[in-house]
C-alpha cells in the first residue's frame, strides 16, 4: 500500500493551478490540482473511452461544462464525467481537487 | 456529468458502517463508506487484477493491512492498494471514506 496526504504533498502557486501526480498505473491515474481563488482548469475533453471523477477535498468553485455551462461545487462533491465530455473547474476559494481517470490517459 | 455530495448523500448508522454506491461503470466503481467511531471495514482482498484508492474525506482512523498491520489515517489521505492486497479501515472518529475501484468489481 502507498499513502499520500494531499495537504502535505501539494501547495498553491500564484502563477496558476498546482498539479501533483498522486498515482499512475495501468488501472487509473490520480491527480491533485490545487487552485487559488480565480484559478481555472479550462474546459477540455479527449475523444477516448473512459470516465473521470472530480472530488472537492477542500474549497468552493464551479464545475465547467460544454457551451459555457457551469454549476456550483463545494466540499464533498463528487462529479463524474466521460473523458470525451467537456469538463473543467474554476475556483472561488482555495481549492484542493482530486481527479481520478480510468483508464489512465 | 453527474454530481453527488457525500455530506448530503450518506449518513451514519449505529449498527455498522453505512455504504453508499456513488457510481458504477465499466471503468470504475466508486463507493462511500461512513463510519462511526470504532466501526470497521474488515481486512479483505480479492484475487483479481486492479487497484483501489481510499480517500479520507473527513475524520481519522487506521488503515489496516495484512497480518494485523495498521497505520494512521487523517483527512486528505489517499491510500492506493492492489485489489489482491489485504486492505481495510477502522475509524477512531466519524469518518467519510471514498473508495474507487478500477476496474470495477
Amino acid at each position: 500500500m502507498k499513502q499520500i496526504n494531499l495537504f502535505e504533498a501539494n501547495d498553491f502557486a500564484d502563477k496558476g493551478l498546482k498539479k501533483f501526480l498522486v498515482h499512475d498505473s495501468p488501472y487509473f491515474k490520480i491527480i491533485n490540482f490545487n487552485f487559488k481563488p480565480g484559478q481555472e482548469l479550462p474546459v477540455h475533453s479527449h475523444d477516448i473511452e473512459g470516465q473521470l471523477s472530480l472530488v472537492i477535498v477542500e474549497g468552493t468553485g464551479e464545475f465547467l461544462g460544454k457551451d459555457g455551462t457551469s454549476f456550483p461545487g463545494r466540499p464533498g462533491d463528487v462529479v463524474i464525467s466521460d473523458i470525451a465530455e467537456p469538463h473543467g473547474f474554476r475556483a472561488t476559494s482555495h481549492v484542493r481537487l482530486l481527479v481520478t481517470i480510468a483508464p489512465p490517459i
